[in-house]
């Protein structure tokens, strides 16, 4: 069994990195092989644009989803993204390894989805959405640490909302709608301001819940 | 008044395009002076890191939000950030202009957000988040063409949510977290799927929409 790891921290000593680290380990473990997108340190480019084909078409309004459409179909993506979709293609489970920024992902990790999980290729053409999605039979979860500390998250709190709500926009729209199963999200709430005790017991419940899943 | 609307699309030729010079018109005329952030043809770098700093801190563990917060205390920011803070402190009025991506911001977009609104400048530090954001007594507003047509939000329909629940985390998560006062968003559904005469009256009834609220 196979898994993608797509991480989007900058500091390779941070909490998230740890987390990544701990995954690693863990499932390295259990006899998973281990494919790691490591976005800063790629230097992984966000934006989406006419330099991700070899090839535009000829169509006579330039739109990027059908242009997408288009390389799927003709074999018209960069290497930057080929590499990634191979990667994806190849893992059984995939993880998004990242930071809560603003309710969701950093731009780097946002990037990724925009330009790898194109149209064509994850979703549309051959492939519908949600339960006819591409990865259907494959499963997905999120690994994130967050700025607040988990009593922001509720209807009486500071957000006025719980955290299930706020990822739907990525549990469902995102890696939903091409098909994977979605595990329960991890949460490191507030680590910045935790100590290290209970950064030890995160990076523990993590193990724990890894174990658990896989 | 001024006003600072902040494009994210590659095509000048596009839907999203032409909204903006929708709201252009329709603002220059009613005597606004407006500014545009065209982050394709600016080749803004959505990535969020050490390079968005002159100079770093010398703190133990480095952590990006912090050092967002030593930089605005310090004048550390680079001129490509400190120019869109700029624009954001002299307009009265601001307007997200995209294609929504992924129930989303593009990365594009997201990075503007994830480097531009720091930590310390526009929350946090002087400023609290909410009803105490730095950007309270001013009006935002987002102008956003779709893929899936209306029929998709419903709870009933493709995607079982409405786009109003989709879109919290960018009304209320993001723009609303730093104070300003959130204007219904004007939305373009499936305009790459509808004839000519739909979207003309989109530009029709955006043009009126500003005109109602400006």
């Amino acid at each position: 069994m196979k898994v993608l790891i797509v991480h989007a921290h900058e500091n390779p000593d941070s909490f998230s990195s740890a987390l990544l680290k701990t995954a690693q380990a863990t499932l390295i473990e259990k006899n998973y092989e281990v494919n790691v997108s490591n976005l800063y340190t790629q230097k992984f480019n966000p934006i989406a644009g006419k330099h991700d084909f070899t090839k535009v078409s000829e169509a006579k309004h330039y739109k990027y989803a059908l242009e997408q459409f288009h390389a799927h179909q003709n074999d018209l993506f960069i290497n930057e993204i080929k590499i990634e979709k191979d990667k994806l293609v190849e893992a059984d489970v995939l993880i998004f390894n990242f930071p809560l920024w603003w309710f969701g992902l950093p731009a780097i990790l946002k990037g990724w989805v925009d330009r790898v999980l194109s149209y064509g290729f994850a979703y549309g053409g051959d492939y519908g959405i949600y339960e006819k999605g591409r990865f259907q039979g494959k499963k997905a979860l999120m690994s994130i640490t967050t700025g607040s500390p988990s009593a922001f998250y509720t209807k009486e709190g500071v957000h006025g909302r719980t955290l299930d709500d706020i990822l739907r926009n990525t549990q469902e729209g995102i890696l939903g709608l091409v098909g994977y199963e979605m595990l329960p999200p991890f949460i490191a709430y507030a680590v910045s301001r935790s100590t290290d005790e209970v950064r030890k017991s995160y990076l523990e419940n993590y193990k724990n819940y890894l174990n658990e899943y896989f």
